[in-house]
């Protein structure tokens, strides 16, 4: 390794792949009184996205817009569940420094628009396990 | 839904099913500079465990003592990778109990011990969407 750490500072959200949405909202807003703080179409990522305050981090419902998108594929591979985890950040500038020096594979080499403003990179789950990582920088003021 | 809502206060953590531990291990505490603040093998879990501090929240590395252990037929089935994720509560009695008002099929209606000393439960993902979730009540004074 070289370089700085990819200083995580906290899981940011853990992301859910949902066949139906406002189902997955009756069990985790309605059942388990979770509070809806955002609901967002991220038409980059394919997805109608809803957050969720779990303390200060979220929980993240996804569900495809159709069935040639990431969220979309993965469903009909692998059924609704974790997609994927996210940590927050910084500087995603800096992160992703760090990961590329960890010797990661990317799939955003550059941060891109992510969910409530924020600035995103995957990181390929072929070099974490088979976990989907995401680092977030929040946009400013927001987390 | 009826009762108190469950009082889910964070992500306590998010655990991730991997082959081989160490290999996780070099990746996430030496990669990644993620604090390792606990092992543990548990036996009741069939796992051999490791706790990796991220902010107030952990990463949880579960490798299974076999192939006939929870961990071990979710390997053989899934491959490696996000195996569930925990919330944390200040008192499993009364989670357990809003989570069955809630309508959702528990894994265990009792709290059993988990790692670390906290007592923890799980939901079964038949009602949660394909999520293996569990709730943690910490052993006091630690998180």
């Amino acid at each position: 390794m070289a370089g700085l750490p990819a200083a995580l500072t906290s899981i940011d959200h853990v992301g859910v792949a949902v066949e139906d949405i406002e189902a997955a909202l009756a069990l985790y807003r309605d059942a388990l009184a979770m509070p809806l703080v955002h609901r967002e179409t991220v038409s980059e990522q394919g997805v109608d996205a809803a957050l969720l305050d779990v303390g200060d981090g979220h929980l993240e419902l996804l569900q495809p817009l159709g069935p040639d998108t990431a969220v979309g594929k993965f469903l009909a591979r692998r059924g609704p569940g974790l997609h994927h985890v996210a940590y927050r950040v910084s500087s995603i500038e800096s992160a992703l420094s760090a990961l590329r020096a960890a010797g990661l594979r990317l799939i955003d080499e550059r941060p891109r628009t992510g969910i409530r403003g924020s600035r995103v990179a995957f990181v390929h789950p072929g070099s974490t396990g088979g976990v989907l990582t995401e680092i977030v920088e929040p946009a400013g003021g927001e987390h």
